[in-house]
């Protein structure tokens, strides 16, 4: 065996066995295969010269216009493929902001495939943004992007929930940034982070590092005129519609209680929506809708509690019932009730510090119920009162009631049944009424990426890197028409500053990118509606079963129903 | 056109679409693939024709030979192909009992292709064994079979925990087997249900329907020499371990809390170890191990505080905690408060009427503090209040104190953060601990079959055919071979008196099939146990994905490692 071999080429096995073995590996585990399988680009995205052309004029209002006054993008851009010579050797820097999707790690290999050519490099920020701050970084190579490719999560990077917010911390990026002579930083993120990456794209007037969003969240609610869905929102749906499936099916074999599931969207429920139409629950709250009818907590439990002894009154004792985390916080009546909490502890009321002498949660529960309205009143009354105590006791981050601390799915099914005794005591006649809940969010957002994200998100990667050649600072990657197959998505880039309102965060009028919720007058919810009565009664579940990667096309290819035209 | 089409295949057509709305199914839906998807047979199972040859023989107690005179079945039998012709026309009973596992509808059907070439009827028990009682049932023929064919769930039949106990239910239950004339009754079911075909075989004194038995539970601890596994426990542990998977990427990729992972299991851990083993988690509990060691719920709840502080030392604040259902009724200080419990509220306890008096969970509380012994009181003490009132104030419907009502995965997240907080106090040093919970169950157990699964039952349900012409009453139908390809299984027929034995239930002794639990002393314990300490402090996840029904064969066709040899 020649000398060379020896030195390198053992070197070489061990390291990749040792890898193996570090990831547990063995050549037929699921990982192992998902790495080698080939991701095929958009036409329209092959080889490496590129024009853009005018695709939209977006119109800006004049507050934002005034705060971005050097991100002058008054148009949506198409990408349009030209001749084929290489990119120049480019320095990227890329950063994975907030919580996972799937699909995260196929951006990066997006990216790397495209610029390691012509001899690119590219700078991984570690743990989010944080990475930028602290100047935290890996360099990702083939080893790094060909051990993740295909893969959920985001530990190749981390993540983080750190913000570059304030004039020092952009100060500071832009530091990092203009240290390693990036030529342009691609920001992996949500609605916050992608307003954070406009803030600096911003400060750089127009110049330096090329600033590019890319649009990631499970929760769906980061749209536009051109970006119809962010990735892992097609995984994650699919994820929970698999395990949504699989309890309905245990639900109509016993057929003996009820089972509430709690999904991800705190504040939209696309989420909700998706799953619904994926497996057809009996009932399913929109937060939106509840919110667009002003209905109270107490009017929705009326509803659900109807609900069951409609069933009831049917012979059925059993069905499935999907609840967006945050439905809660849309219902007029806790609203009222946030409101009157937020003021009565709010620094300058007469009693705020004397409540917050009370150190025993009882305490200040009772003086709290005494000093609010009947409305309120009848609210907080709803809850448990060990829940109702935390309420009035604890504060979010954002100096709110800990809303987030109710498990939603667990409340629902206790009112229900409070209110189900409650007319029993009345009329004597009982309905029987038995639950089960779970709660769904951490099963889906780490998973592998389904065929829809591993493409989608490998497209972005590379639409990433011509915007940084064509100097699209301030714009996100999209992708308008994914509902067509692969090889046919025509990739723009949209002016962040075009996604940008007013709003009151804090206190004080802040740009940021709102959160889009469920259009209560799209042809989504429109499809929800007209079926969802013949869900009620009657029992049409479906079980979409688990992601396919591999056997008949329409299951391996097929995008989830908010992306299909 | 001609007449017979019109009203015939008209009406056809119209039965074929609108059973496709029902069941709201397209060309393309998962359910659709997996119905038209083949399942092939061990060449052993092939034909018409078998014959029997002991394969080993069995020793059965005297008491138990005392309790089952008629079923003389002192040796396993081994099934052997042999000429070709036909099954006699045979009309058989199948009842799904307990809960739901994938592959029950794949018995069904294995059963159906059996018979029905000559002319054999195929009544399904409704309900479970309660169907037999009511004598209701549904006939199955081509139309209901296809439609469930690879599906999970027990939808078809429906299935319940009615048992067939007394000698009333048992004169009923055979009195609707012969008024149907049946050739045979297959049972699918666990160790209960399975004890109920014995005493139903022997009631019958040998003659009438052959009463076969069909190893069936998610939980895997109903075994024996020649049943390796029972059916579902392939399924529900690879969807266990899909969720547990992702939950680990989430974990790795956040790295900032414990991830407690509840699984099913009150009587054995076969779940947690196989997913143990599937995922590797920084620790998982084995209930045996715990009870082998007699160790004490203090003893655990401090280890496992060392792990957290062991894993911080080397700045890790994240990790994954496997945790079987019925763990902390395997440790000794919670056995010996169970047995004081229940001593004190035994009807002959002079203060048993004292304590019941008391309405109020808080009194009862502590009057029950007050008179157990030091140990069970600090072990009832270490519990949150308002759980330390459920489990004094409730009785299960054994006359237990609830237990089941303790959410394993929350208690031990709260009991460790007690400890690190009481550590923090005197040590002046704070370790950082916050976690998440999940509980998988109903996930698992009514999700589509895997390849084994969906294989195994099929067979299983030819090979109760066999049985049922062999006139093989009391025995299970079973596959010890499974590790190997389907092609080359081998069956056999084990009689069921030889996995009786005797126990003492509701303060009589009985002949009932036991839970058979963890192995410590077997080789899939030894694999776990060699390998946990190395997932300890590094991380070593393996993130199994989805099952996969098409693709790399390994992928599809691999049971999982419990059955693998």
């Amino acid at each position: 065996m020649c000398r060379w071999f020896e030195s390198n080429c053992r070197y070489t096995c061990h390291k990749v066995i040792s890898w193996f073995i570090k990831q547990g590996m063995n050549n037929s585990s699921f990982a192992s295969f998902r790495l080698n399988e080939p991701i095929i680009l958009p036409k329209a995205l092959e080889g490496f010269s590129f024009g853009t052309a005018p695709a939209r004029s977006v119109s800006v209002s004049e507050e934002i216009a005034s705060i971005f006054p050097h991100l002058e993008s008054q148009y949506v851009q198409s990408i349009l493929r030209k001749g084929g010579e290489r990119f120049p050797p480019l320095k990227i820097g890329v950063v994975l902001s907030g919580g996972q999707a799937p699909g995260g790690h196929n951006v990066l290999a997006g990216i790397w495939d495209a610029i390691k050519q012509s001899g690119g490099a590219l700078f991984g920020f570690k743990g989010g943004f944080k990475g930028i701050l602290t100047d935290s970084f890996r360099v990702l190579e083939d080893a790094e992007i060909n051990s993740v490719r295909n893969t959920g999560g985001f530990d190749l990077l981390g993540s983080g929930r750190t913000k570059i917010d304030s004039d020092e911390e952009i100060k500071r990026a832009v530091a990092t940034l203009q240290k390693h002579e990036l030529d342009g930083l691609v920001v992996v993120g949500g609605d916050d982070s992608n307003t954070n990456a406009a803030y600096l794209a911003e400060s750089l007037q127009g110049r330096g590092p090329v600033i590019i969003g890319v649009p990631k969240t499970i929760d769906g609610d980061l749209r536009s005129c051109e970006i119809p869905i962010s990735f892992g929102f097609d995984t994650a749906c699919k994820v929970y519609s698999e395990i949504i499936g699989n309890i309905a099916k245990d639900v109509i074999s016993s057929k003996k209680y009820y089972h509430f599931i709690r999904l991800m969207g705190r504040k939209a429920s696309h989420i909700t929506l998706e799953c619904a139409l994926q497996t057809h629950p009996n009932l399913a709250l929109i937060s939106e809708e509840i919110a667009a009818n002003n209905s109270t907590l107490q009017d929705v439990v009326k509803e659900m509690a109807d609900f069951v002894e409609e069933r009831y009154s049917q012979n059925l004792r059993h069905g499935v019932i999907l609840v967006p985390e945050g439905v809660i916080d849309h219902m007029s009546d806790m609203r009222k009730l946030i409101a009157e909490l937020n003021e009565l502890f709010a620094p300058n009321h007469p009693l705020a510090s004397f409540i917050q002498e009370k150190t025993l949660p009882s305490e200040r529960l009772d003086l709290v119920l005494a000093n609010i309205s009947k409305d309120a009143r009848g609210c907080l009354a709803l809850f448990p009162r060990p829940l109702a105590e935390t309420l009035v006791y604890e504060r979010d981050p954002y100096g709110n009631p800990p809303l987030s601390r109710i498990e939603t799915e667990r409340v629902f099914a206790h009112f229900i049944d409070k209110e189900l005794r409650a007319r029993a005591m009345k009329s004597g006649k009982t309905v029987p009424f038995a639950f089960q809940t779970t709660f769904l969010g951490y099963e889906g957002r780490s998973a592998y990426p389904s065929y829809f994200d591993a493409h989608y998100c490998y497209a972005l990667g590379k639409l990433s890197v011509i915007m940084v050649v064509k100097k699209l600072t301030g714009y996100m990657a999209a992708i308008p028409n994914v509902y067509e197959p692969v090889d046919q998505w025509r990739p723009v880039a949209v002016p962040l500053v075009s996604m940008l309102s007013m709003e009151r965060r804090l206190g004080k009028n802040k740009a940021v990118i709102a959160k889009q919720p469920v259009d209560l007058f799209g042809p989504l919810f429109a499809q929800f509606a007209e079926q969802r009565d013949r869900w009620r009664l009657d029992d049409h579940y479906q079980h979409p079963g688990p992601i396919q990667y591999w056997g008949p096309k329409p299951l391996v290819e097929s995008p989830c129903i908010s992306i299909s035209k």
